[in-house]
């Protein structure tokens, strides 16, 4: 299993390291398919992502644009599953019935998995650590579950909102009512998971949340391999 | 029908017209039900309540409380539905069957409905402009529907994370996916229904969301009662 996911945001200020990771998961594969869903202008979204993230010989091919999307992820060497929404994405993954075959295909080792934002969130057990706005509902909050833990994208510390409550009371609301870790990940960092391993990689760290523990901080290069060996409990009230 | 909607926060520097506005939704009713499940504390949470909002010689009834709050609600002159997870809140809302009696009695001007937060939140359509993490999964988004538009509380404008979107983002994702007004209700403001009269009440105003209409800012004290003739069409994609 290949994953590579990125929390998001701007990402130019590292791109050389964005497209050097995207480079190192994609092997000899000269095609990319990219999930564009998140976003409402597919075509747009599909052209940024080949002008700003393929390496020098890689074409993005939009999955929005094939006329069987389900049939392209059968046999594709290479995902990349963009942010934006993500209700809006796992709905369109759920809709066009690919949830499965990119499950069972990624877990198999034969497609890569790359994310971000997003991407990275509908990689894990659940949509339930995002942060956006529920403007579609989705057939059910599951995902494609290459992780045993949440990702929180975008990963903040203090007040989101004036008055408001921080990414640390979300995140402590979700573990009463969820037996999950989840880790908060910066903007600027990025995992990569390899077979049975792990790890934490980019500039700016990630914060761990667990149920009855204090959260810790990790800093770029950590190996998080144990993280693999978590066992999530959902719906499990604290 | 009698509304009181307010968008939340802290409430407590205008708490006396807060008072004032309970008291005048109450009328000659001494009990008012509380619904707790925003929030994990419902003991907690109702004693806060009693304490902070209701007028002398109103008793809040925290319907965790009671035997069988489906009963209670069918006989309730008031209901008070408090704020924190919205999520959270509306799967109760549903595990408990609670939706339909009181989209019922509310209706039928049976049953005075006051809201906070989240609690305004699920008297709108469905749950689809919460700003909360989606921590668990409501076996629908489908909420109360007590007005033809969607109330998105806590409103701000600017972003709300470094380098992340703006609640105007947000809403304008949803109206991509949704031709339904959405009222930006900012902490302080509140909005009071009564039959088909609406009124934008409090300090801090509102601003109107809607598909292919620049946002409009209203002041409080505004009559907003034609917003009670628009209809509401989800899963539209614009």
């Amino acid at each position: 299993m290949d994953l590579l996911l990125f929390s998001g945001g701007d990402m130019r200020p590292y791109r050389e390291r964005v497209l050097a990771e995207i480079r190192a998961s994609l092997g000899d594969a000269t095609t990319l398919h990219f999930a564009p869903w998140a976003l409402a202008h597919h075509d747009q979204y599909t052209a940024r992502v080949q002008e700003g993230f393929a390496p020098p010989g890689v074409t993005v091919v939009g999955l929005h644009a094939v006329s069987d999307p389900r049939a392209a992820l059968a046999q594709a060497q290479a995902l990349f599953v963009g942010g934006g929404n993500t209700f809006r994405l796992l709905k369109a993954l759920q809709t066009l019935d690919l949830v499965e075959i990119v499950r069972q295909r990624v877990t198999a080792g034969e497609l890569r998995y790359i994310g971000a934002s997003a991407g990275s969130n509908v990689a894990c057990p659940s949509l339930r650590t995002t942060n956006d706005m529920p403007i579609v509902q989705p057939a059910s909050f599951e995902a494609f579950g290459l992780l045993p833990f949440q990702i929180n994208p975008h990963y903040v510390e203090g007040s989101t909102s004036p008055g408001g409550e921080t990414r640390d009371t979300r995140i402590a609301e979700f573990l009463e009512e969820n037996d999950v870790a989840v880790l908060g990940l910066r903007e600027g960092s990025w995992l990569r998971r390899r077979g049975d391993t792990l790890h934490l990689e980019g500039v700016a760290g990630a914060k761990l949340f667990r149920r009855g523990f204090d959260p810790v901080e990790y800093e770029p290069g950590t190996d998080l391999s144990w993280l693999l060996t978590l066992t999530p409990r959902f719906d499990s009230a604290g």
